[in-house]
């Protein structure tokens, strides 16, 4: 008898098939078939020679196998690449491979600034890229028809239809109720509060919207500066500052999605923390608190170089010309920088403190300056924990975090749906 | 065949036990032996019947299964009790019950004030408990003495020998490594710095030691206010403040068992955290803190009821009696525990900020004052939070649930250690 047991729980579907009553053969069918595309997936191409070895199968059982898979199409077998076998003796196998193109997730990231669209084929490699701007005030309906836009834009650089993308998630500020799907507390929108985000958008396939610091934090941990890492913390720095949560390796969402809303900490026991929508931590800390204190400074005796660089005007004055300031030595911005850096480790320090996650992720605009805002927050931490701070990290996907996490959950529930389809026999 | 494949993701034993290939005997029979074992454990005592019903094994497979059992000794069968049955027609069948007194476990609370030893049946029943003072600025030799002593007096108290104890679970103040075992950051306990419990007991089962917080908040979940609850975190509030963290059902230890060290929230963003090995918030919000407050209400104008009832001694007043004054109605000692519900507010808005947990558990000396202080902090949250708040209840297993989160940790070794020996065939 062929069935493996123990791979159930090893199984990408979470478990989710019934079990069945004894070594019933439908069950033992199901057990192989999964057996078989996993390997296939996961260490292909392969011969059937290697997948016998691999899953310790019988011959008649793996041609069984094959068979049913075939028929699903995620499974094909090539034929051998001559050229790259010609220096060894016999033959060639044919090789088996999972047909990665036979479907295309969808990531979308809808922000204040930007809405970036990917597609990516069911292995996770991407496609195609779109990326279009937010106009200021622009209206729920307006950035929706900008969505939509520019998902047929991708669809048709990938060459595909859009009944072939089969799963996508979307990126959005503000916190995403679980229930009802509603989007609240995204300031950064207008209108934006109580937007049933999925059924607006009314693509071709199943949608599903996630908070963009939660899916930022799964992007880092799949393709970025946390692979690997089971315990992290994404900070996203921009107008506004939130947190991604990942613990023992698992999204932590937190009551009604709300987990990481870190814009929102005190800097004090007696000021209230929320303050018209925005909060107090962003509101002192986030990037238009940064660029108003620079365009400050640069209206001042010491602000020379960043008036220069802003072409004389200083209401021109970003954070982005601060920190080119700054590179180019000028103390009076390299000192505002270590302020900056002071309220952010002690945010750094707050998330640390309790969760100690092993390494903290920093993304979103004011990430970009580097090491010169990631070096003073280091130095600044030690003062702050009685225990060895986290490693603080740059994000390396930059504005594409939230799209990569997002591909990464819409593979997911792609994943999901295919061994589940696959195990039932179904197509 | 009788075999339940995925019984395995269930099991106990964590999935521990190694995939057979195929499906071999020994395999079947471990699925079957824990099958058997895991339902009279959960919904014993059974009959035959009830158990051929509930497992949907074969006669002579139970037979079977059940003789290997009752060889372990986790397993008995008793004689029906004639009484129960009386008014039911037929033979009353003999029951089949896990044989919970077969062994023991230890939970040993060690704090600055007390030291708490529990006793366990293998089904988490307490059979004995012994509470003996910590003496102030006690040696760590003299403390581990005094352990050794309540193990042993809680030994005679069960009527069971040392060597019946299967596993004991060690709640100390401070951080563990979880690498090498050794304590830090514990001011509580002099001398406890860098001490390797574990090793130091020696008692005559293994040990494990686990910083209070950790386990407290798995006693509330197993036993407490926390029962059934994935997300809570439990804030221990006495003269040292932390928390310990349950996300999705788990303990969450945080890199270096350092997660929950609230202790060390900086109360400003200029000032640095850690004092003298106490921590900024712990020493703002403490119960030495508050008593210290309550003194000096105590020496002035307003304090007549506060001397009164410290029998006209200030140096007298602690924070229980700030409690009963404020109980009496005087006013300004109510002023008092509303800015200490403030500062308390604080530290858990920025945690349900970090980890939006659906409860907290407060625990811990302060939190005896019940309603007195956890109301003002309740009231005082949706100032500081984006999102419905969450619940905040008192503890309600007091001081006794560092030493139930131990037994629950030391049940949980036993149980992994009873699963595997019973899935081994072994003794």
């Amino acid at each position: 008898m062929d069935t493996r047991p123990g791979t159930s729980s090893e199984s990408g579907n979470g478990g989710q098939w019934a079990p069945a009553r004894g070594g019933s053969p439908s069950f033992l069918r199901q057990v192989n078939v999964l057996s078989v595309l996993r390997t296939v997936r996961e260490q292909g191409p392969l011969s059937r020679t290697d997948l016998r070895r691999l899953t310790s199968l019988s011959r008649p059982t793996i041609n069984e196998v094959l068979g049913v898979l075939f028929a699903t199409g995620y499974l094909i077998e090539d034929e051998p690449d001559i050229g790259q076998r010609s220096f060894r003796s016999g033959p060639a196998p044919r090789m088996l491979r999972f047909a990665a193109e036979v479907g295309h997730v969808c990531g979308i990231d809808i922000g204040a600034e930007k809405i970036l669209v990917k597609l990516a084929r069911l292995d996770g490699e991407v496609v195609a890229s779109v990326r279009v701007a937010t106009p200021r005030l622009s209206t729920p309906a307006e950035t929706i028809r900008r969505v939509r836009n520019a998902v047929r834009i991708a669809c048709t650089e990938a060459g595909i239809g859009e009944v072939e993308v089969r799963q996508a998630a979307v990126s959005t500020p503000g916190i995403v109720d679980p229930s009802t799907g509603c989007v609240f507390l995204a300031p950064q929108l207008r209108g934006w509060e109580g937007l049933r985000l999925a059924d607006r958008l009314a693509l071709q396939c199943p949608v599903v919207v996630e908070n963009e610091m939660h899916l930022a934090v799964l992007g880092e941990r799949w393709r970025g500066a946390a692979k690997g890492i089971d315990d992290v913390v994404y900070i996203g720095l921009g107008v506004g500052i939130g947190a991604g949560v990942v613990l023992g390796g698992r999204l932590h969402r937190g009551l009604g999605g709300a987990a990481g809303e870190i814009g929102y900490l005190p800097l004090t026991v007696d000021a209230d923390a929320v303050t018209g929508g925005r909060g107090a931590f962003e509101t002192a800390a986030g990037a238009h608190a940064l660029g108003a204190r620079a365009q400050k400074l640069a209206r001042g005796r010491n602000g020379g170089l960043l008036r220069e660089l802003a072409g004389g005007d200083p209401t021109e004055v970003t954070a982005a010309t601060l920190f080119a300031a700054a590179s180019a030595g000028d103390a009076a911005a390299a000192t505002l920088i270590s302020d900056e850096a002071k309220l952010l480790a002690h945010a750094i320090a707050t998330v640390a403190l309790v969760l100690a996650p092993s390494v903290v992720i920093i993304g979103g605009g004011l990430s970009r300056a580097g090491a010169l805002l990631l070096d003073p927050i280091q130095e600044r931490l030690p003062a702050l924990l009685p225990v060895p701070p986290p490693q603080v990290l740059q994000s390396t996907l930059g504005e594409d975090a939230a799209t990569i996490g997002a591909i990464y959950v819409a593979l997911q529930i792609t994943d999901d749906r295919l061994y589940t389809t696959v195990a039932g026999g179904e197509r």
